[in-house]
C-alpha cells in the first residue's frame, strides 16, 4: 500500500520530513504558490531544492507515479509540486509548460477570487472559465499538469470538467451533503468529477470538517463512505490541507495576498483569524494509520482502504502526468 | 556518426530546421541567453517549446546523450540549450539548479564583459574568477550545467578549467597560435583544457577565422590536426557559432546588450559592423559533410573523423550534463 497525502502546507522542517518516514507517507502534493508570480514561485522551488539537497535520505522531488514508487523503494517521501492559484503563469501561457518542466503537476484555476481563468468559490458572480481559462486547459491537458477546482466556484468547476479532454482533480475539499461549506462541493460537482475520471482529496482543514476541530474520526469515515456511494470508491483520496507549524501570519497571506488592503478572514472570522485546531486524531504525518483503521472499521475493505490511502491517487498520476 | 554542432544562435525557422536535417545534424547546442534576465530566458524556451510543437518531425529537445541518441533514430535533431553569459541566473545561485531543470546544458561565465562570475576577454584587467563565480562553479558541477568559457579571459578560463572539479568546455572559439584574436585561446589555456578532459569546439564565425570569409577548408583543417596534437583529438569537436539569416541589429544585441548606451563593435568596426560572410564551404547546416572531408584530407582516420564531428561531444554529453 502507498500512502500519499495529496496536498499539504506545512512549515517544512527536518522535523517534519521525520515525521513524514514516520508515518510512512509515500507522497506529498506541496503547495509551492498561493499569489506569486512566477518568479517569486521559482523562489520557492530553489528553497525545496536546498531542501531535497539537505535531506536526501528523507524527501525526493517526483515527476511521476514512477517517481513515487522508487521514494518508497528507497525509503524517501516523494514531493509533488502544485500551485493553488494561476498566478505564476502570470498573462502567460507559455509558462504553463515551463511550470511543467519544472516539476509543477497541480494547477488551480483560480483562489477563491476571480482569476485570469474562472471564478473563484468567495465571488457573488460566478461567471465560468473565462477565454484564456479555456486556452490554458486545453494546454494544461496538452502538458499534463492537472486542473484543480478546490477553491473554484461551481458553475466554474462544472465548466473546467466538461471543458477539459483529460480528468481533473479537486485536490482538498468534502462534500456539502456533509458539511456545507463555500470551499465544499456540490453532490452535482462531485458526481461530474467522479463520472470522467477524475479525484477529490478529502481536506482534514476543520474549516471544512462537520464539527471542525471536534469532527470525530467515525463521522469523517462514515463521510467517505457515503462520497463513495456517489462517486465510485476509485476517484477518491486525501488532500489533508495540513499546514502544520505554520504561523498565523501564513492564513493571513493565504486569505490576503497582495488584493486588498483590508483584512480578509476566509472561512475564519476576526474572532478566530488563526489556523484553527487539527482534530486530535490527525495532528500531523504520523497519524495516517488513524485514518485506515478509521476507514476499515467504516466497512471499507483492504483493497478499497488502500485504494483510498494513495493507490487511486498513484493511478492518477500514472495518467495524467505526462504530455497527451 | 553522429555530427553534432556544439554552437549555433541562427534565426530560427523551419528552412533552418530542415537543412539541419538535410546536412544530417544530430545534435545543435543552441544559445538560449546572451544579455537576459532570468524571465526573459525563460520567454525564450517558451519560444523553442513552440517550435518543438510546430516542427515534431524535424527537431526536439535534449537534456542528454542518450536524448541525442534517440532523435538520431527518430530522425530529428536535438536542441541543447546554453547561456553565453550567466545573467539569467542575476545574483541568485539557486537560479543554477533551477537552469537545470529547464534543461539547460552549458553556461558562459561571462561574455566579453566582466560579470558578477568572472572577467570577459574585452576586459583590459582580468581579475579572475569572483567570489560568487567560485560558487557558482561548484553549484554547475553538482547539478550538471557545464562551464563554457568561451568569451572569458586568459585568467579566468585558467582559473576555471582549475577551479572546476569536472571539465569545462570553450564551445566555440579557435587556437591563438593559427589566428591571434581577442576570441582565440592560448595554447596554455588549451592545454590545461584537455588535460582536465575539456572540450574545444572549432569556430566558422569568419572574426575567429585566419583570412575571415576567405579561410579555406585546408587552413581550417591543418589547424584542426595542429590543435589534436596539441589537445588530443579526443577533446575537439564543433561549435560553428552559425548565426544564419539573424539581422546585424542581432549582433548589434550580442555586443551591447544594455550595458552601454554607445555602440561597441566587438570583433567588427565601424566600416564592418554587421555579421560577415561565411566562407563559402560552410554557410548553412548542410555543410558539415565538406568539414568531415576535409578533415580526411588533412590526414584524420574515419573514426577521428568521426570523434570530431561529433563522438567526442557525445561523450562529453554523457558525463557532464547529469548530477555529479
Amino acid at each position: 500500500m502507498h500512502i500519499i497525502d495529496n496536498l499539504q502546507y506545512a512549515n517544512w522542517s527536518e522535523k517534519i520530513f521525520k515525521q513524514m518516514r514516520e508515518g510512512g507517507v509515500d507522497a506529498v502534493h506541496v503547495t509551492i504558490a498561493y499569489h506569486e508570480i512566477f518568479r517569486e514561485m521559482v523562489a520557492n522551488i530553489e528553497q525545496w531544492n536546498r531542501w531535497f539537497e539537505s535531506f536526501p535520505d528523507l524527501i525526493c522531488h517526483a515527476r511521476s507515479g514512477d517517481d513515487v514508487r522508487r521514494a518508497k523503494r528507497d525509503g524517501r517521501t516523494a514531493i509533488i509540486f502544485g500551485f493553488q492559484n494561476p498566478s505564476p503563469i502570470e498573462d502567460d501561457i507559455g509558462l504553463v509548460e515551463i511550470c511543467h518542466m519544472l516539476g509543477v503537476r497541480f494547477m488551480q484555476l483560480t483562489y477563491n477570487n476571480q482569476s485570469l481563468l474562472a471564478t473563484g468559490c468567495y465571488e457573488a458572480e460566478d461567471s465560468g472559465v473565462t477565454r484564456m481559462g479555456r486556452e490554458v486547459i486545453k494546454e494544461m491537458n496538452r502538458v499534463g499538469l492537472v486542473v484543480d477546482m478546490s477553491h473554484s466556484a461551481e458553475r466554474s468547476t462544472l465548466d473546467a470538467i466538461a471543458l477539459s479532454d483529460r480528468p481533473i482533480a479537486i485536490t482538498h475539499a468534502n462534500p456539502n451533503f456533509w458539511y456545507p461549506a463555500k470551499r465544499n462541493k456540490s453532490d452535482a460537482v462531485l458526481r461530474a468529477l467522479g463520472e470522467t475520471g477524475g479525484m477529490l482529496g478529502f481536506s482534514l482543514y476543520p474549516h471544512h470538517l462537520k464539527d471542525k476541530s471536534q469532527c470525530t474520526l467515525e463521522s469523517f469515515c462514515e463521510m467517505i463512505a457515503r462520497t463513495a456511494d456517489l462517486m465510485g470508491v476509485q476517484h477518491i483520496g486525501l488532500g489533508s490541507d495540513l499546514c502544520q507549524d505554520q504561523p498565523d501570519s501564513v492564513v493571513e497571506w493565504m486569505r490576503v495576498g497582495r488584493w486588498t488592503k483590508q483584512i480578509d478572514y476566509g472561512e475564519g472570522s476576526a474572532a478566530h483569524a488563526g489556523f484553527p485546531e487539527m482534530p486530535d486524531w490527525f495532528q500531523d504525518n504520523r497519524h495516517f494509520g488513524n485514518i485506515a483503521a478509521g476507514l476499515r472499521a467504516a466497512g471499507f475493505s483492504k483493497d478499497e482502504t488502500s485504494a483510498i490511502m494513495g493507490e487511486n491517487w498513484l493511478r492518477f498520476y500514472d495518467a495524467n502526468f505526462t504530455a497527451a
